[in-house]
């Protein structure tokens, strides 16, 4: 029997809400059950990196052809660097029944949930638009033109989070990391990852009635 | 704040599943967290049956006029007899923010999720064909024919499995009942069931932005 394939989650929100610290517990919490991929960057390779670990450094020519291949699941560009996420690499964990995380930007999601409709797309917010804001001005160090930015940004993004499948609320961190934890082992339970089982199911029956 | 519309989580699958069985053990293990809707029937009410109770007493043309003005969720017919969910009754317990379980037969079940996209559609099945056709076997008491018509229903049943958004593999019976439970619970976290959170961080977020 074939293996099923494993549960893609895109885990996705408002810049400040806390993404990054979620994945980490998460990976800390379950060490041995999730992968992340490795992202492709044009961003120069810093001290202590190595290629194919951190990520797969490309050089802006190489990263365009890739563009053009089609071999990104999504990519962007922040402050003139680009970042991919390579979709051979990913299809081989999946197919390989492995469960991946890929922690990126909205826009970014919605193009990896285009392209894979069955993934698990979550989003992760504070508990209010008030308690995002505190996030956002924080520590009292930026100025009020980066502040106005970051909440326009996060008023954009917030248009989208009705296009996710679930909201996580990151109020207490590690009851928002077990939901995540949760909420993709459920995956596994959903039709669209028991196609083997279903198959074997038809067959079986088939042949009974046929009798 | 207007109340977040209950989940309506439509059980079926394979006759002989056990979908009675759970469904009895679920309202008996969480009483006060699942309202069932009432059928209209076209059947004769039997002693101690009350109208609005156990079913909604109809004559056939009551029913029929009922199908014609789109008043069901679903219907059948089996052994002459009509079956029907009544759409109103339900949206009423979902708009007063409660949980509804329906449990139909497979035909019905994908009538309410084309009305529906967002209902929690459930498939019970035993863990194997083998298991099932043992249960639908049974007793040693039916004939032949009547087992060859019960494995064809299953075949014919199997085929609509990966329409469904997720198993359930009863094979231990307290395990399914809270595998269900949790699916339902699991629902609210879902975008779909959270509009009027989104919405309330979506307007803030824009005041914040626009100041």
């Amino acid at each position: 029997m074939n293996k099923e394939k494993g549960v893609l989650t895109v885990l996705s929100g408002f810049s400040g809400a806390g993404k990054g610290t979620i994945m980490k517990h998460l990976l800390l919490a379950h060490p041995d059950t999730y992968n992340l991929s490795i992202s492709a960057t044009t961003r120069y390779k810093r001290e202590g990196e190595e290629d194919g670990r951190e990520y797969f450094f490309k050089t802006r020519n190489e990263f365009d052809e890739m563009i053009a291949q089609g071999e990104f699941l999504e990519y962007a560009t922040f402050n003139g660097n680009s970042y991919g996420t390579p979709k051979a690499y990913v299809e081989k964990l999946l197919n390989e029944g492995k469960d991946v995380i890929l922690e990126i930007e909205v826009q970014g999601a919605l193009q990896v949930k285009h392209l894979y409709p069955d993934c698990l797309l979550l989003f992760v917010t504070p508990p209010s638009a008030e308690a995002l804001k505190e996030r956002l001005v924080g520590r009292g160090t930026e100025s009020e033109e980066v502040i106005a930015e970051r909440l326009s940004i996060s008023s954009r993004e917030s248009s989208l989070m009705d296009k996710y499948d679930y909201l996580i609320i990151n109020d207490d961190l590690d009851e928002a990391v077990e939901e995540v934890h949760e909420l993709i082992q459920r995956e596994h339970l959903r039709t669209a990852h028991r196609k083997n089982m279903i198959s074997d199911i038809q067959t079986q029956l088939k042949q009974f009635s046929d009798i």
